[in-house]
């Protein structure tokens, strides 16, 4: 148990014995995590922030779509009043059409069936009811290491899942190389037959990597082979779709790519207005099955995640759909997007180049191409949460440490102009950790 | 397993046997149930609707707060920004103050301490919360019947809680009366020691009930006696607050009357700005602790709840709680309120009227003096489910049947001048199918 999680149950249990011991197994192992939440609140007021997600100008100020927030701020009255009504569980049916309709715009003839999409409460809302659809006790969930450090939350604290963790990159001497297929073959130490989860997440969170299109067939082909062993539900977290900033990386989501190509492979797209749109604070996200639309078995996974939504959430939320609806109406979304990509690409190109000369004696930039994020990984013996403590202290910066060894930056959410100070300011700070450790 | 569960499951294993074996046993269990909303979808588009717990006009048009909708329309530049951005996990600071306050606005001075409200994703959420945290298979939720259908979405299917139930009215020869303590004494079969929830749920749904001040006085004790012999986590669900329509029935929560009872019972607060404000569509619930705010205790289960929050639906939603902020801050707020308050009392009194003079060979309206509804216990023999079947078929109108022989009417969502004809339309279907099955 860790310390936090000790307080935390001793703060209840002595001053009310009783409610402690109405605690379920879970509620007592529940406690917030030290991760980026955390961290992101440590970090408010530095002059130099780069440790939340966000799309931001630099000074807290959201990058917004024009059509996103007009749609805000003048909803008319029909939608107005479908906003302060409560939406059907599976969402309102114009935004989900509406979303369909995005998702498939630039698909070739013959792409996979889909579903109608399901509203969720913001992406993490989706991946948990996939965590209470196909986890329990033990249940096997592949994902490439480092990784967003909710899915520990959302597929183990919660499910009681178990983390089967590959390493994101390898190093075969000639510098880091993303494990396009690591998550696929990490699943060969599982029993025969027995069903699996497998988290693509691309544009990926911590690292910022999408993968190129050889990397691409080579995740493919291994996901075909090991879904010859089992069943393995694979779960496309799209979270920073669109957000690449590399010509020759491809765009689309690996859903369109996976389905259909083994009876026991079956992937599901989760993804959200959150970051495509820029709406963080309307919690709107999406779970798509690679099923016809009104197929029998598409309607009976609505029915459940109908049912798990109505246990868990009530229903979805009306007010950011129909934001959301707006938005997917105006005619400009589409350039205003671009418009968002063109000016983090801007951002990643800054940073890149300052990234290419770290360095080298305190560590490394991982490759990264695409999302929200470049990954740091500190030289040998450097503890990132020592380096992130100290640029917290002494250099009015704050950034996310991953343990053991990473710092994750997040571009997103600062100034072009700043970065290249926000990486000498990283450099300072682990020097400092490195002459004091050494 | 029901007909719909075993249609569901089949037809995701005729289908996909892959998807069907990586179902968790959760999973496996889930599928809409035929309750309020499976049942209000079918009434969509009938003159007489009264299926659903909105305000309404009872055309489909929401009934505002001028304060809310204003809210909405205009939040100002910081408001804006702020409802783009994520929120903290418990909720944006300035929100839970806000509702902290309009919370203790009119207690008593030396009321009982009460922690900082946590944001949750309307209601539901904090039940399923409070499920997550206090159940786990077996646990007991005792509830007076008929319940609100959710409660076993919430404790029984998604944790495996066992709900038990007591009769909410019971008849001594004089008439049914609300059976105050009957939750409380629905404990005694438990053995001694084991904790259980208990939830008490004013004004109620689907009864429309709230207690007197003697009834009140009844409850408190029977808890109070009840935790003697085990730890009770009394759950508040305040969907309802402040809608009571009886000049002597008491409009404020029993969170006040029953905190500091017994070091045994424990009472939390869930509420929402869903009923209260009339934003359904919004998402926007709270949940309190009888903690003073800075309290250890209140901070750890602040972060056991953040980290469920985080794992389930990553944080509540920000563009609502502007809104309800921008609400919260109106100098008006109270009074429109109340102007909604005696909009609805004047429903409930032509409500009230028509019902005395129900055909008691038909049934008989149960107690009511509160909240959305009116409940009518149909006369011995005749199945609720076939009498709303025949209103839909052939009486153009929707009601909500509740097995075996209740008949909720939500006069919240009709038009005065309607429910007459609605009560006369209930009469006249329940005499046609009592007609058929004699």
């Amino acid at each position: 148990m860790s310390d936090l999680l000790a307080r935390a149950n001793a703060a209840i249990e002595e001053s009310s014995p009783a409610l402690f011991s109405a605690l379920s197994p879970l509620g007592r192992q529940l406690v917030y995590p030290p991760g980026i939440p955390f961290q992101a609140g440590q970090a408010r007021g530095k002059k130099y922030n780069a440790t939340i997600g966000q799309l931001t100008d630099g000074a807290g100020h959201a990058l917004r779509l024009p059509s996103l927030e007009a749609a805000y701020a003048a909803l008319d009255e029909e939608k107005r009043n479908k906003a302060l009504l409560y939406s059907p569980a599976a969402g309102i049916p114009e935004v989900r059409q509406a979303w369909r309709q995005r998702q498939r715009a630039h698909l070739e003839p013959g792409a996979s069936a889909s579903s109608l999409p399901i509203v969720t409460v913001g992406l993490t809302h989706g991946l948990s009811i996939l965590a209470d659809l196909f986890c329990a006790q033990g249940s096997a969930v592949a994902v490439v290491e480092p990784f967003w450090g909710n899915y520990r939350q959302t597929f183990g604290v919660r499910r009681g899942a178990e983390i089967l963790a590959s390493p994101a990159y390898v190093d075969d001497g000639e510098g880091p190389r993303f494990a396009a297929d690591g998550v696929a073959r990490s699943l060969g130490a599982l029993p025969e037959g027995e069903p699996a989860l497998v988290v693509v997440n691309l544009p990926s969170n911590p690292s910022g990597y999408s993968l190129t299109l050889a990397q691409r067939d080579q995740l493919r082909k291994a996901l075909v082979e090991a879904a010859a062993l089992r069943p393995i539900v694979a779960i496309c977290d799209d979270a920073y779709a669109g957000f690449v900033y590399e010509e020759e990386i491809p765009r689309g989501s690996m859903f369109w790519e996976l389905a259909g190509q083994h009876p026991n492979l079956i992937p599901v797209k989760v993804e959200g207005a959150t970051k495509e749109l820029g709406f963080f604070g309307g919690r709107v996200g999406f779970l798509t099955f690679p099923f016809a639309a009104d197929s029998a078995i598409a309607e009976a996974l609505e029915s459940k995640i109908m049912d798990l939504s109505r246990a868990t959430i009530g229903s979805p939320v009306s007010a950011s759909q129909m934001v959301v609806l707006g938005a997917l109406e105006s005619r400009t979304l589409e350039e205003e997007v671009e418009a968002l990509r063109q000016r983090l690409a801007g951002r990643y190109r800054i940073l890149r180049d300052r990234l290419a000369t770290f360095d080298p004696a305190l560590g490394r930039a991982l490759p990264f191409n695409s999302g929200c994020f470049a990954l740091i990984e500190l030289a040998r013996g450097l503890d990132s949460e020592a380096v992130r403590q100290r640029l917290l202290a002494d250099h009015d910066t704050g950034l996310i440490s991953i343990a053991p060894n990473y710092i994750r930056i997040a571009h997103c959410s600062v100034r072009g102009e700043a970065l290249p100070e926000l990486v000498d300011r990283l450099e300072r700070g682990a020097s400092e950790v490195a002459v004091a450790v050494s």
